[in-house]
């Protein structure tokens, strides 16, 4: 194989550890490219789902004797602890790689510490590769370990002027088939699928990631999260179905706060517990307005038509912004258009102190 | 001069056409470009506002003896009448222009008319080139022509969920700065800025084209137009100043609907009359959705602030759907950042057959 740099041995083992999303929780997703003594590539692998070996495991599983003097070029350091599996650190030492290269160290106080064990045996340690690039890569498992709670992101489709239903209430549909075909493979890079039950009340929705043309189901499903404090979702909704695990998490369950609604902060905690990493919350209009209300939106994705409607249901409903200053600010992550429709991301923006 | 093809000739010639912008009307925008029969640029001119000089006439002036034997690149079909200046045909023949290079044609009949008048003179003479782009650049103007009223942008502001203003009816300033000096170098390029009367009630604006940092005008001014069926705005309106000229449009002038308010389709013909080929609908909601429910908005400029209200006034109020399919279609024709904000145009989508 050819000789590369290290720093595109890093751009492709960014690209070989997304590979992972939506199936490795609770673990973050990883990529490791293996270059020999020479550089040249002897090996590649990337973290495929949890429980599975890790991406320093298969690389060095490929490059076999050749990693003997090589270097280790990897998205996220080392583990060091034995969970599921041994840990990297002590495999990437006993291969005999000189040399290890890491984007982004482990903030995880289980599993970091590997390269300390590294530099201890010997092998050269050089971090911050392009770090903000491997670190968007894995932003929800950074940011949920981090929080100790799931990264959240709030998904909307609309019209130009904000509704999501025409004033006689109907609204099949208001986005392309495009984006529609784009929300199902977001809806595979996640652990959950959230609404509240005012939403399977009016739609019935499946909330699986499918594929549209010919409705057959993804292999992974995320988990189906239904936020029903008085345990209203109806006996026959298909969100019952079984064509994925369902939580019909009620105030009885979780708790419930002030207003006898959810607790949506223990909500999350819960969720983290087992192993949820990341959250698509997908409506409706109350339950996105409370949870952007609680700060508990990290990611906002919108798929805006070119359409207007003048009248009807908007997509936001209260979150608790009463006057202009008081208004939820964010940032343009990304701008670009899917079919005839505008998907846009957007962060919250950092309050100033 | 260095000697250009007559394809990036044309493209100058759009180029200088664009000068115009805003300052032309009743006339259309027109940019020249004269070769000498080398291909060398020996002349160039734009027509800079009504009743000033024509385009070929300031090239052919600059050019002077050089012209002879050479090519005119010009946007539209020269004009064959004499209106405030000679008709522009016969000008390039007496300066023995051999060819004359055209984008667009004229669709008005009282104009056109040049081409033959060129060729019956023995001059070559083409048309088509780089013809859709001369267009987009003249979209007003044909556009105005073809349908005797003005071309009309619906222009608004308003959050991600679609609101201008917050619960209790604060909104300044939803978008940024940069997007609102965006919104006065567009109301420099058209004829005139038009509200209903309800947001001269509620927000009381100059309606002029400001420089923004300094607050000093444009030399050049658009008409100031409200829309007012009983005449409710305030002597002492800021709309009423010096700054600009403006028009009270009230149902006593213009005549009424069926619903007793100002006949929007006559307002559009008696400002066409006027010589306005060109409207910037700043609102408010009630305006643009009676525009949008007569089918009179040619174009829509959206500025989105990446924020959101959850409550507030919608941006756009009933414009007379009231079922999914009666949605209003429309078409991204652009879309791009100003500042931390989110600019989009599009085009209403043609309907089928
Ligand atoms: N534009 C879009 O992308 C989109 C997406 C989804 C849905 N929709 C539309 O939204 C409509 C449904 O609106 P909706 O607002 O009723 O639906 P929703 O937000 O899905 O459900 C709201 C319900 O969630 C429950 N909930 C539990 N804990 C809560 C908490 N802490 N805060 C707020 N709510 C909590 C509440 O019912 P309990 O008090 O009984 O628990 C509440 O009434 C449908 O017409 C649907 O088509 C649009
Ligand atoms: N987001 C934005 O970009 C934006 C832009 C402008 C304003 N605004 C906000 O909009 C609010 C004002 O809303 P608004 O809807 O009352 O203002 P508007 O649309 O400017 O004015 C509506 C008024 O125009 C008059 N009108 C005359 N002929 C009409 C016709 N054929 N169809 C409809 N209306 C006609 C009507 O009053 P008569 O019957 O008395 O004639 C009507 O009440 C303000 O709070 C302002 O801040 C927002």
């Amino acid at each position: 194989m050819a000789s590369v740099s290290i720093d595109e041995a890093m751009r492709r083992a960014i690209e070989l550890a997304g590979r992972g999303l939506g199936s490795t929780s609770p673990n973050p997703v990883v990529g490791c490219v293996l270059l020999d003594a020479a550089g040249d590539v002897v090996g590649e692998g990337f973290h495929a789902y949890a429980g599975g070996p890790h991406a320093e495991i298969v690389a060095l599983a490929q490059a076999g004797e050749r990693a003997r003097g090589g270097t280790a070029v990897v998205t996220l350091e080392p583990c060091n602890h034995t969970g599921r599996t041994g840990p990297c650190a002590q495999a990437l030492v006993q291969a005999g790689v000189a040399r290890v290269v890491i984007a982004v160290s482990d903030p995880n106080p289980v599993a970091a510490g590997g390269m300390e064990t590294l530099r201890a045996a010997g092998v050269e340690v050089r971090t911050g590769v392009r770090e903000a690039e491997a670190a968007t890569g894995n932003i929800a498992w950074l940011t949920a370990v981090r929080r100790d709670r799931p990264y959240v992101i709030w998904k909307y489709a609309a019209t130009l002027d904000g509704r999501s239903a025409a004033a006689d209430g109907t609204s099949m549909w208001i986005t392309s088939e495009a984006a529609r075909i784009d929300v199902h493979a977001l809806r595979g890079t996640v652990d959950a699928i959230m609404v509240g039950v005012g939403t399977v009340l009016a739609d019935d929705p499946r909330l699986t990631a499918r594929n549209l043309r010919d409705g057959s189901l993804a292999i992974r499903q995320p988990l189906r999260v239904v936020v029903d404090s008085a345990g209203r979702t109806p006996a026959d909704a298909r969100v019952r179905d079984g064509a994925a695990r369902t939580w019909i998490a009620t105030g009885a369950e979780v708790g419930t706060g002030p207003d006898g609604r959810v607790d949506l902060t223990r909500l999350l905690a819960l969720l983290y517990q087992r192993g949820v990493r990341s959250v698509l919350l997908e409506g409706g209009p109350a339950l996105a307005g409370a949870f952007l209300a609680a700060g508990l939106v990290d990611k906002v994705v919108g798929y805006v038509a070119p359409k207007l409607l003048g009248a009807g249901a908007p997509a936001l409903a209260d979150a608790g912004v009463r006057t202009i200053t008081e208004i939820i600010d964010l940032t343009f992550t990304e701008l670009t258009q899917v079919g005839p429709d505008l998907r846009f991301t957007a962060v919250p923006r950092q309050r100033e102190g």
